[in-house]
């Protein structure tokens, strides 16, 4: 496996930071993850795009032209031949003196790496567009008992600060779920951690707003624009973790898995939603007609 | 300059994580931050008791005896011949798989470096116990736009989650400021990127609750002992931005420098405190004390 690093295409053993790179000493950084499907990143130029805004908010210096990103992305699928991946790419701010000032660090890390695919958008990709590909698993959630302050500016970019959503998927796990979500200090569902919430009411599609404070997702924007597309009604709504558990269905998007239906919410069955299987496979095949 | 890093020491151009440490990744660890003097760090047990309730609080393995890191501290000193000066120590979870979850990250890294000191500690500790050495500077201070989450369970631990710091730290430093006090969801004060905050009332030490989401600093604790001894009254307080503004006589304890007295917050003067000075004596006093 190669990795790219600072326009270096090196072995994994040889892809390493200094002690001093503020992402390792602080998460002094961002990231995005990104599907590559027939060869191509989905939705390159969105990923870029808030990867760009953030390191504007954080005043990390984009290192190389923006556009050698994509030869660098695209030279890492073909060296590796994994044209169906995860690609991960990381800016950190780089080596900086000690302490918090971000005075001095002016030359950024910038990692790509591709990682096997988590499998569950992948029985929709590989089948052709009406068939009926197997269902894919329904995730078990949980609510973390982990809160993001609520409103947070940071919050509308990928940072490397990560753990609540470290901690809360732990504790998911140590419940038997697959996922957790997270609370705002409003007390207010914000998001899942590697993803965006949604439930429906009724044959409407509901998600939490930005203003509370969630990471705005290249999927959650996809999933607006399927709906848009395919006249589904769309409401914002800010919504609290007793009220979730009665609704019917709920699902999750993220880029590495696409829309995942819930199956529980903290031990209590949702419904299974037609609305929701017709919009994941309208996922998978705008994944499959814009890679094409 | 020796590093130690994961049971050796090695120069600097050799100290490097993988670009999978989830230390770099999400900021998937913890740091403490000791003063050595005479070769001695400060504090030791204490730093020490943090950073292992961190990791269980983390779930984050110790790697080595926990008795053996102090020998590798002092072997750090020696090697690199520097009685005064900063260590950091880091602990991150290691490599994993990506994503959130920690599962299959066992192998944690463990980091120890030394760094020049930031001197605001050094004129009080080079002069002998009564001498009037030269008042070190005060800190400009401003409140960051960045707000923690009150109550937040992590926050009693200092983990390489820091960009809120950064961030109010550069805000701080945009401003003409030295540092950058940082405000809850609920609205209250509760410490400074890199210390804990300390107001006078009238003879009494004010600092906010624990509860209220702050990291409860090692020197912290040691400006609550001085007080003890001293018969200063204490106080936990919760304080507003503006409230603090009204104050005589505002400080910082940190670890690196010790107490910093204010000499102005969001532009407004704060009086010099005979106070504060007597404290800071003390604490130089016990730093050369206890590493005698």
């Amino acid at each position: 496996m190669l990795i790219f690093l600072n326009g270096r295409f090196v072995p994994e053993g040889q892809a390493v930071v200094s002690v001093f790179d503020r992402g390792f000493l602080y998460g002094d950084g961002l990231f995005e993850t990104l599907r590559v499907f027939n060869g191509k990143p989905f939705r390159w130029a969105q990923h870029m795009e808030r990867l760009r805004r953030g390191a504007g908010f954080l005043k990390i210096r984009l290192p190389f032209r923006p556009e050698a990103w994509r030869g660098f992305a695209e030279e890492l699928i073909v060296r590796n031949q994994m044209p169906d991946a995860l690609l991960r790419l990381t800016l950190s701010r780089g080596v900086g003196r000690r302490g918090y000032s971000p005075r001095g660090a002016e030359l950024p890390t910038l990692v790509m790496s591709l990682h096997p695919t988590p499998g569950a958008l992948d029985s929709d990709l590989a089948g052709s567009a009406g068939s009926e590909s197997g269902a894919p698993r329904r995730w078990k959630l949980t609510t973390g008992s982990f809160r993001l302050p609520a409103g947070d500016p940071l919050a509308a970019f990928k940072t490397c600060n990560k753990l609540p959503q470290i901690l809360a998927r732990a504790e998911a796990e140590a419940a038997g779920a697959d996922e957790a979500l997270l609370l705002n200090t409003d007390g207010f569902v914000v998001e899942a951690a590697s993803g965006n919430l949604f439930w429906l009411d009724g044959e409407t599609v509901c998600t939490p707003p930005p203003a509370g404070g969630i990471l705005p997702g290249v999927t959650r924007a996809v999933v607006l624009e399927l709906c848009r597309a395919q006249e589904v009604s769309v409401r914002e709504a800010n919504v609290g973790p007793e009220e979730l558990t009665r609704q019917q269905a709920v699902f999750v998007s993220l880029s590495s898995a696409g829309i995942v239906e819930a199956e529980s919410l903290n031990g209590r069955l949702l419904q299974h939603s037609p609305l929701t299987e017709k919009l994941r496979r309208a996922y998978a095949a705008l994944v499959r007609a814009e890679t094409d």
